[in-house]
């Protein structure tokens, strides 16, 4: 047998091990109203491609996984999961009871995934990132594989196209030599949203990619480091794992999930992690937005020929004259625009948002706002 | 007996001949969609008194008439008009199977009411103006009466606030000596909208009043006018008449009224009339707007305390940060603004107009550009 071969059969059987996971969590407050609490983000078409996000994200896994995606999700959005991605089997739909922030989600797929084979590498992506061409997402995230079959947690670094003060940015180290993985590099350490000023200096010196919160990993080296980060949090997530394939399932997850400290991942495993010469890092050449703001929906959907005016909805009914900016409608309602510039309208049946894009990021003042004056019932 | 109270005596039979005719028609295009053709401007309460504005024209002619005082509306409003006047009269109620413009309407009044009593003085007033204080308008419209008795056509010239381009102007002429109206003049000529140079040209000649379409007349004098200058509709128009306090009423109307010409009444009375020497002006000391688009709207009602934004409609949910403008709700819906000048929002149940005060004007475009594209049903 020559080397060729065996290389070619080690590469198939570490890329059979990968499982995905999908944690579709978040309410996509600035998206508000389109996206709320009963509609997250994730559960809308926002980019005009005719997919829900999460859709999109399910099919971008599904050529490295051949079905084997886990999600995990509120309780709440379980028939509408299920109305998006009807083949998932019964135990790959994780459902929290109460949201308990990233790591109780991530670390309960890894401690699942780790009674069924504690050999899986897992790669969880979140539901509502817009990323293009699927074939270089998928290239990254073969890299990322063989590196975490090598003992890593191997993030994607997104490639920064301005010095965003928004993401949180990961610093690369020197190169890794591993196979089928070329472009690997160490991770030296995660830092948190930076000042203008520092990230002008991170693009500058090039050893920085936005951290879009990609990470694969062995279980096994996942559920170590939140063992020795968050001893509890490990401890609660193995019980229920325990009882996941029995019928004490639903028992089980009723008593402990509660209970469970709420912690993101970044905190839980990959900062620690790192510190500890743990993270690697492929860079992603592929296009990345998550969708943070109505500017950002503005940006990823066409506008019609001639017209400045970005119009989104299935049946919208919008007449303008002399108007620039974004249109969202999800009602049947004639929506007219007479001398307005750089506009953002969101048009539900129950709300109604009127804003610039300048001020996108300021949505999630206004959802505050009504959550304080008890107007819950379109949040 | 006394000079003085054989003139009291006289004044009192004088003002015992008015009779009032309150025109309701026009969409009112410039305020859709709150304004529409199955809701016009003068069913609204556009001003936040609590009164739509045909209900605060009737109120305004009470004190003068005694509940003499004619409707004459489209057959569609009949309803909508009964509701807002519940105590008119069936035969004070004048619907039009289809508009035939000022002449036809103002002019069938008039006929009516000279087979009733040739001797009557009518006094025109458009059912969607807003007019403040009462008494101010009463004391002119009092002194138009008296004025009328003596053989004029009296039209309430509005004392202009600013050389606006917007209007048709009233050029007034050599004082009268009428008793019972110190203020009366003789008007030379209507003059159309003019530029801005011709605004501010009669704006500082002091001769010259906004003409706001009031007209107080002996009805025999109006019904000769019109026949000089337009035989045809006047001969329509006394047909109709003659049959309309019998059992042909609808017949008769339903077989002339199609065949009437289009015209406003004043190229068929006014304008001749003032050529003629028959034209008297009082001039009007009240405040006066004809709501002509939103930014009147927003000027008539008045903002909340430390607030630039003015919301109009029961039952709004606005919420706002950084914004100000007019919102004019008519639905449940919560409406969240942010970061936004100058605002004009107009919510309806199945239409939205966003645009800006600047803009307000243009609105009329939209409504044309909707019923180009066949979306009527929103008009």
């Amino acid at each position: 047998m020559s080397t060729e071969r065996a290389s070619a059969r080690t590469s198939d059987s570490v890329l059979g091990r990968f499982h995905g996971v999908i944690p579709a969590g978040g309410t996509g407050t600035r998206l508000w109203p389109l996206s709320r609490a009963a509609a997250p983000k994730f559960l809308h078409d926002l980019t005009g491609s005719g997919s829900t996000l999460i859709r999109a994200t399910y099919d971008r896994l599904l050529p490295l996984t051949q079905g084997r995606i886990m999600v995990v999700t509120g309780v709440v959005h379980r028939r509408a999961v299920l109305a998006q991605l009807p083949e998932i089997e019964d135990t790959d739909l994780v459902l929290e009871s109460e949201p308990k922030d990233s790591a109780a989600a991530i670390g309960l797929a890894a401690a699942i995934l780790h009674r069924r084979d504690p050999g899986i590498i897992m790669g969880s992506f979140a539901a509502d990132q817009v990323i293009a061409p699927a074939e270089l997402f998928q290239d990254a995230v073969r890299e990322a594989i063989h590196t975490a079959a090598e003992g890593y947690i191997v993030t994607i670094g997104i490639e920064p196209t301005h010095p965003s003060t928004g993401f949180g940015y990961i610093r690369a180290g020197d190169p890794l030599t591993v196979a089928g993985a070329p472009t690997a590099r160490a991770v030296i350490e995660f830092v948190e949203k930076p000042s203008q000023a520092v990230a002008d200096g991170y693009i500058d010196s090039g050893n920085y990619s936005w951290n879009a919160g990609m990470f694969v990993a062995p279980v096994e080296l996942m559920l170590r480091h939140l063992a020795a980060n968050e001893p509890e949090l490990h401890a609660g997530l193995l019980e229920i794992a325990a009882s996941w394939d029995t019928p004490q399932r639903v028992q089980v997850a009723r008593r402990i999930w509660p209970t469970l400290p709420k912690i993101a991942i970044d905190y839980a495993v990959a900062e620690p992690a790192a510190a500890a010469g743990d993270v690697a890092m492929i860079p992603g050449g592929f296009s990345w937005d998550d969708v943070g703001d109505f500017a950002a929906i503005g940006r990823l959907n066409p506008a019609e020929e001639n017209s400045e005016l970005k119009v989104m909805g299935e049946g919208a009914r919008v007449f303008s004259e002399n108007a620039s900016g974004i249109v969202v409608s999800d009602t049947k309602r004639v929506i007219a625009l007479i001398g307005i510039d750089d506009v953002v309208i969101v048009d539900t049946p129950d709300a109604l948002l009127v804003t610039t894009k300048e001020h996108a990021q300021e949505v999630k003042k206004a959802v505050e706002r009504l959550r304080a004056s008890g107007d819950t019932d379109v949040l």
